[in-house]
């Protein structure tokens, strides 16, 4: 094979390090964060000043990202606040994910998708997020079952996010429906073990539900948690921290109104830094439980 | 108000008719058809010769469209297969789309996406399928519960359809559960009853349970059901037919693969037109029971 196929092939599959669950602890201790940033980017909530530029949301993006980026461990992305603007959205998320995965080894990035479908279908989502976008992993929704999470679990240091117990009023509906064998949440989380393994799943467990926490903490042990619902959706991060802590940490806290939109002038990147160092100040205290170990 | 932004105004508002149960019930007397053609497009699959075109995808989709435009009621784009294909696969969908809107009143779209989030993030999801896109309806995932629904339902003359009973191995894991109250997917097509009417409201019901469908016409009798898995995943027309059909139909059977790869030759748009013919051919003996009605 000549040489320049060989170099074109190597940049094709990108030379960012895969962020495994060890990879990821590091960065934990490094940064002494589990802050996820939410980026929920609307078009109409970011200052006015940014509607000059070609690209108003990549511009924001990047200038949150570059705000918080000693402090954030991860950024999600939400999809839903992209594909609303249609090709344009779906090119400034683009645009984000290249910004993104310049930062080698320093962020994890999760695609809040909540995809799932058939076999065929969910590997065609898997190569969107995990091939097209190179996300580090990707939200997925479990009512289909083990075959609409697999395709996305085939990916080597590639991760799934399944949603457990969700942050939303609307969780309780199906999800404490007693099965017989413990609330539908609590089977999802003890049947997915069996899919995945806590180097390549992860599960989404709402801050609005602390009480949970502890209980769900001993149903998968070694697994980290997504935790969405702090702030705007009033969550607690003492309260989960007190719960919901590892020996590994296994927590990612998500933040995103509260730190995105901290100002809606000119200094809101600023502002965004300033409330992601409140946060990441609050994770401090717990912090020193594991960074020994 | 000057003429010309009024008129200006109702261009951008869109102006083909809304699609509600008795205009698709009048579209379905009137083609003697319940078929769905599920534009499961992958670049990969389709014949070399579209390949010279700038948008292969796209023409791949016309050319099936023109084909089979007065044999199915509905077309049902996935969405995972053009997100799989990134900017490029976003810009084949919104031609799609464009391009359907065109058959005012001729046709029923699927947006098959299966979202679900918190409330403002199913809103934004709403915005991009019914405002941007400008489908009929969305295939919608229940874990979330019902705030995770509502803001699709807001949307006068527009669907949503709930995830009921899926066609996949994977929907025996967790929505056949015995919650006390009826399995889980029983429990959903329940309570989801409570928020949508069957005007705005169907269940995907998959077609690779027929021994449920008339259990579950007794659950939901009004509404109508979106059926994958016929073909390709082994499910078989004529059963569903005998025991999903209701009063007002209140069938769409999705078919994909077995209709658009029926060759991958030059006579591809011909032979989907065939493949199609033969599943509507299967219909004719059960519309004779509603179509007088």
């Amino acid at each position: 094979m000549p040489l320049t196929t060989q170099s074109l092939k190597l940049t094709a599959q990108s030379p960012k390090p895969k962020m495994n669950k060890k990879e990821l602890l590091k960065l934990i201790i490094k940064k002494q964060s589990f802050l996820c940033v939410g980026l929920d980017t609307d078009i109409t909530l970011i200052p006015q000043h940014l509607l000059k530029y070609p690209d108003p949301v990549f511009e924001f993006n990047k200038a949150i990202i570059d705000a918080t980026i000693d402090l954030a461990v991860a950024y999600k992305p939400n999809l839903a606040f992209y594909e609303s603007m249609g090709l344009s959205g779906w090119a400034s998320l683009e645009k984000t994910m290249k910004y993104l995965n310049q930062f080698k080894g320093q962020v994890f990035t999760i695609a809040d998708a909540k995809r799932g479908d058939i076999g065929n279908t969910s590997k065609m989502y898997a190569k969107a997020f995990f091939e097209h976008l190179d996300f580090d992993s990707v939200t997925v929704a479990p009512y289909m079952g083990e075959d609409s999470v697999k395709p996305f679990l085939e990916y080597k240091d590639k991760w799934v996010i399944l949603l457990g117990l969700t942050s939303n009023k609307g969780s309780n509906d199906f999800q404490f429906l007693e099965t017989g064998n413990g609330k539908l949440y609590e089977q999802v989380i003890t049947k997915a073990q069996q899919w995945g393994t806590p180097d390549q799943l992860m599960f989404v467990v709402g801050a609005t539900h602390p009480e949970a926490f502890k209980h769900i903490r001993r149903l998968a042990p070694d697994y980290f948690y997504l935790v969405p619902g702090v702030g705007a959706q009033g969550g607690d991060v003492q309260q989960i921290c007190q719960n919901g802590l590892s020996s590994e940490c296994g927590l990612l806290i998500n933040s995103a109104r509260n730190i995105i939109y901290a100002s809606k002038g000119e200094d809101f990147a600023q502002a965004a830094q300033e409330s992601a160092r409140k946060t990441v100040g609050e994770m401090a205290n717990y912090l020193s439980l594991f960074s020994k170990g």
